[in-house]
């Protein structure tokens, strides 16, 4: 009975296939992909009491996910839409983990207004991949928002994690390939080094479509460059490797 | 005969399998491996009268392989060691190449002394991978000089190539995957956007050994990233990709 007193209409309950997690989401605004779950598989979450922050979290995907795989840390989750935090937080109520998941509507360019120099252990964000001035836009303002660098740019997310990350601590993003140049160069102006990257395959043959990057807040430079990531088999079956990061059966 | 008088003792000859190009080697020395194959193909001439400048350029592998595999371009072949010039000029004579390679022993620190602003099309650079101040040196110093960040440095080659190239000119290199930040930043620094790269992964489950990157003078920033090139299968075996690159026999 809780679980529809928090699903509106069009929305529906997906089963995270695992623990039991669940996620709300509307199909019709947006659903997450696989760039959330790379991502949240990417960012391992290192002590009990971690304090992680996710930058645009949408239904909150990130961190559900996160707290479903390792089973520990402390999340703040921030949006700059309410419809979305609406979301999100109702997410995090059918979870019955409203201890550990915090849901904010906050705009990340604030972040001095909302948080504290070196609070956080990790950060997490699957920022928009688009340019404001490139792509053709979406109609519905929150996939707009969510795709296309309109309410924050790549800058804004590496500035204010600069600020809101402890020394040695953790940023970890995914974005597209193309970006990568102003990647590095944005983190490494704002004193975190790009430590950790991982190119993501569609095919074995396939030019990449995706990147994850982590950043250690004044770490020394040294680039490791992880094995590739390949999602299909030449067959259109999914690799061991991602059904590896998906659990068995898949999501 | 006129090989055997354009060879000394400690060298031999060894055939470039294609078109019947050969290189003097010593052994002893230096002989070239898999990265100036790779930067040879991947660094492909576009004009018959491209001017391509080659920056320590050890035996000259680099620009007579790509005579050999584009047949054409005009190429000036410089290295700081005159023990490597004398040697690549004696493999450029054994392939009658005179008039399409010039080898000159320079320090690419003294650019401006040798060459004219804008002068090239291209630069090819497989330069020494590691910084002077870490691993194990060679004791050579041919070999040294070769691997380690003694007689120049990363920032001094991409600088003097921002001098030399054209605009929208290229620069290609091959380097290992653990100095990216610092090509790309170095790059960018210096007015060569990074357009154009491929990581090199010894086999599918593997972390990548090398990375190739072409950087555009006064480029626009945008990345395209290229299929993984993978050198061996899981049974050792080179691969389709590397059998293509090394044509039929294989070098």
């Amino acid at each position: 009975m809780k679980d529809l007193t928090l699903v509106r209409s069009n929305e529906r309950i997906d089963d995270l296939e695992r623990n039991g997690y669940k996620i709300i989401q509307n199909p019709e605004v947006f659903c997450f992909g696989i760039d959330a779950v790379l991502l949240a598989h990417f960012a391992k979450v290192k002590g009990m009491q971690a304090q992680i922050l996710d930058i645009g979290t949408g239904t909150g995907i990130i961190p559900i996910l996160m707290h479903a795989i390792y089973q520990k840390g402390h999340y703040t989750a921030i949006d700059i839409q309410e419809e979305m935090t609406d979301l999100a937080s109702r997410s995090v109520k059918l979870n019955n983990i409203e201890e550990d998941i915090k849901v904010l509507c906050h705009d990340i360019k604030d972040y001095m207004n909302f948080f504290k120099p070196n609070q956080f252990d990790l950060i997490t964000c699957n920022p928009p991949y688009m340019k404001d001035t490139c792509g053709l836009k979406n109609q519905h303002p929150s996939k707009m928002i969510a795709r296309h660098e309109i309410a924050c740019t790549l800058e804004d997310i590496i500035k204010a994690s600069s600020y809101l990350l402890k020394e040695r601590s953790r940023l970890c993003m995914i974005h597209r390939p193309h970006r990568l140049v102003d990647i590095f160069n944005l983190m490494r102006k704002y004193a975190i080094e790009p430590k950790r990257m991982q190119m993501v395959y569609p095919k074995l043959h396939k030019e990449p479509t995706m990147v994850l990057v982590e950043g250690v807040k004044k770490g020394n430079a040294e680039l490791r460059v992880e094995k590739p990531l390949i999602i299909y088999n030449e067959d259109g079956s999914y690799t061991e490797d991602i059904y590896l990061i998906y659990g068995k059966r898949g999501l």
